[in-house]
């Protein structure tokens, strides 16, 4: 028996799980089946769930709950979900609820207009719905800083990664800037003497969605309580009972589709392995964003893009695409581990994506902070563009700032997860190495257990029983090491 | 301005509508998208969600709102929309919260076991699910009997077709007790001399959904605000901003697929026609069930089985499905109005029809009443799919009871609706044709509109403004008459 303010306290959040349901079942559809009619509609819908949730959160009994069960007698675990309900409260109870709906109509609205804005690279169409996105993502930066009395930009990171802030992001970022830059000229220079071999397309949709469902299952993907399908920005979403995968397919580009399949596959795997029994508390959901990228980058980069598993599937490939040299595993490899900075975020490579990180990150907090305003964006991105990359985006707003769903939806404070899950995921995987020195031999003959059974045992079974940073420690023996990182970059690529 | 109890009950259906926005998407996705590991939990989260809008219905507040409204200065239109803003309030304050969830997890649960227990014929397992659902079911009879003062499957026939007991059923299903037979028996003495040219399968399911497609684009359907997808039971979901149309092909027989497509998107019409600045109000919903049952058999036997449109319609037939003898007019026109007792109710022609719903309002009727159990109703089946049909059921539970998804999901006293919705509709033909002699002309050479501007002008624009006796009067000068039903189908079969 659970003690009363406690049970109180579950099946009130036991009603929001519930709630939540609906809002990411029909966020999926939005974003997968939605015909263009059904946006205002669908908008204030989402909006009222968020203003639902946002009062039951906020009902003052709750907080009162909260009070009576912390003075309970609680066990560790029942401590760990209290902790986490707290926190919600905290989040919710910090903005009037005129903000949440306001928020999440401004959003709804922007990325839907964005949707097509994008590919018609329509800059000051997008700021004229950006505008108000970005205003009441201050709003909400400036009532979470004064209750957590953080930094406003850091308040927004705290709901991404608990315990992260924009100080510790500026030390990883002021390290990567030390020695990235070094290693992508020196890799670059290397892979000019290898010589690539392109698979040739086209690849009909068909045959890549039934290679990508084959890789899934390979990954453990369970279909029975899941689903894949195409949208326009790819994103893993659903529940835990029922998770939906998204992505997207180019008919000359396999290797997009498959590595966002895999990528979004690593966020599944975390969903579908949540202990079942406690799903509808926090403590049963996933950590943070920033270990659910670590989960998606484990697969996508720690496991995928190495050469062992590009063996284990060349196989697959030949039979869903057709045989091709360019299937042989060691072009594979090449094709996979090849560095050449692009535009587009999710289409970079291992070794570019932080700067693509650290340039968001950047702008996004001066953001924020009032330093810029939306319309400086561009001009901004072009300069860092240039600065990290030496890319030229002047003008290209479609393949600029304009590419990513987060902006346009008042996502802000995430983009720092991906990094910080590229980290996560080396750091996990110099331990999973340490423990099975035969672990490339066996992943190449299709043995992926080692890895599975690390990642249920330390991430996935543990839920949100521990904040991220004793997470990290009690599976890997210690806190945030970025050494991993670089390690892993130069073992693979130099 | 409106008045201040008026405004402040809008302003909560307005809430209430969007609530059930998120409802019928997420019901949707249930019956197309959802993997069946999803059941659980989205029967918990529609459970839920129904809890919620029985909450907010039986609010204090709101009871004192609406005898507040009541003596405010309201026009007619108002005092509309407040009479039907009470029919909620009624229905809902009659059922304990309790029962509201009870019912909605049974009947979740029941009809998702339905699914596979129907294919393979499991009556037993289907009835160890269905006992709650009946029991479920008789308690909310009673229950709305109490308030209302009906007899308790009256009170339940009330939510779909208020203003029409069962005594009227009696009167409308005994006078046809009394010539449908013979009319039937003289019929198909007549169709055995008419040969039938049948159309050579397979049809694969991609023509077939393109030869959908085309015919809903003929009959107004906007795309930009709905959809076609594939469920087990063809039906009409969504909200009225994105109307979700389903069927369910079989390779042999493209009729039927397309016929369903035809009667849905005849709901679907009703829905996209409702005036967009009422929608978020009781005022600007659907009449009710026997009215939109009436546009889709307006559309799928009055339109679509007519001589005229199938002469329009068969040059796209032959597009999409390549040329056949059967895809001549006049043999289409034979294909569609064959007589032949069938033991599936949503596959049986024009004129059985009424006997597979006589047959389940009887057997419905007693269950509510207690007059039979669960476990009797096949016995019930067979011997009336004797008498009314002369087919043997015995032992075929998933051509029989099983056939359908009413029961399973607790949807008992909707059946009448589909014969009400029959006769409403013929009665409508029979005013459209007095206004427009040349309507057969115009259909054969592809004018619909007099037809959509009847039903956009006399029905969709009316949504709720009227009881039904109120709108079938104002459409076409009278009441209910089966004299019309009557002659259209001795015009059109004899």
């Amino acid at each position: 028996m659970n003690p009363p303010a406690y049970s109180a306290l579950c099946a009130t959040f036991t009603r929001l799980y519930r709630y939540q349901h609906l809002g990411a079942m029909v966020g999926w559809d939005q974003a997968t089946m939605m015909p263009p009619g059904g946006n205002t509609a669908r908008g204030a819908a989402l909006a009222e769930l968020d203003v639902l949730v946002h009062r039951t959160l906020t009902d003052p009994m709750l907080a009162t709950l909260l009070q009576v069960a912390d003075d309970e007698a609680l066990d560790d675990t029942q401590r760990a979900c209290l902790r986490e309900m707290r926190r919600d409260w905290v989040q919710a109870s910090a903005l009037p609820a005129r903000l949440v709906e306001a928020k999440s109509l401004a959003g709804s609205r922007c990325e839907h207009a964005w949707r097509t804005q994008r590919p018609q690279n329509d800059w000051q169409g997008f700021l004229a719905n950006f505008h108000d996105v970005v205003k009441y993502a201050r709003e909400e930066a400036r009532a979470l800083s004064q209750t957590s009395g953080l930094p406003p930009y850091d308040a927004l990171l705290d709901k991404y990664e608990p315990g992260t802030g924009s100080a510790t992001l500026d030390v990883m970022f002021g390290d990567l800037k030390t020695w990235l830059p070094g290693l992508i000229r020196k890799v670059r220079e290397k892979q000019t003497e290898e010589p690539l071999v392109l698979a040739g397309g086209p690849f009909s949709i068909e045959s890549q969605r039934a290679l990508g469902v084959a890789i899934m299952e390979l990954l453990g993907f369970d279909f029975s309580a899941g689903r894949l399908d195409v949208s326009t920005h790819p994103f893993c979403g659903g529940v835990a009972e029922d998770v939906r995968v998204t992505t997207r397919y180019s008919e000359n580009d396999f290797l997009r589709s498959l590595m966002s399949i895999i990528h979004e596959t690593g966020h599944a795997r975390y969903e579908q392995g949540l202990p079942r029994e406690t799903l509808h508390l926090p403590l049963g959901r996933a950590r943070s964003m920033g270990i659910h990228e670590s989960q998606s980058l484990s697969f996508e980069m720690q496991i995928a893009r190495s050469p062992a598993f590009l063996a284990l599937i060349a196989p697959t490939l030949r039979k869903h695409l057709g045989a091709q040299e360019a299937f042989e595993p060691e072009h594979l490899a090449r094709l996979c581990t090849r560095v050449r900075p692009g535009l587009i975020r999710v289409e970079s490579d291992e070794l570019t994506y932080p700067a693509h990180i650290m340039l968001r990150f950047e702008i996004e907090r001066a953001l924020i902070d009032g330093d810029i305003d939306a319309a400086d964006i561009p001009a901004l991105w072009d300069e860092k563009m240039m600065a990290y990359l030496g890319l030229d985006t002047c003008g290209n707003f479609q393949d600029g700032c304009l590419q990513d769903i987060h902006w346009p939806t008042g996502t802000f404070g995430y983009f720092p997860s991906y990094t910080l899950g590229a980290m996560y995921a080396a750091q996990y995987f110099a331990c999973i190495r340490r423990a099975h020195p035969g672990l490339d031999a066996g992943l190449a003959a299709g043995d992926l257990s080692p890895i599975f059974d690390w990642l249920n045992e330390n991430i996935w079974r543990q839920a949100s029983r521990w904040e991220t940073v004793q997470l990290l420690q009690r599976a890997t023996g210690e806190v945030l090491n970025p050494g991993h990182f670089r390690r892993h970059l130069q073992t693979r690529y130099l």
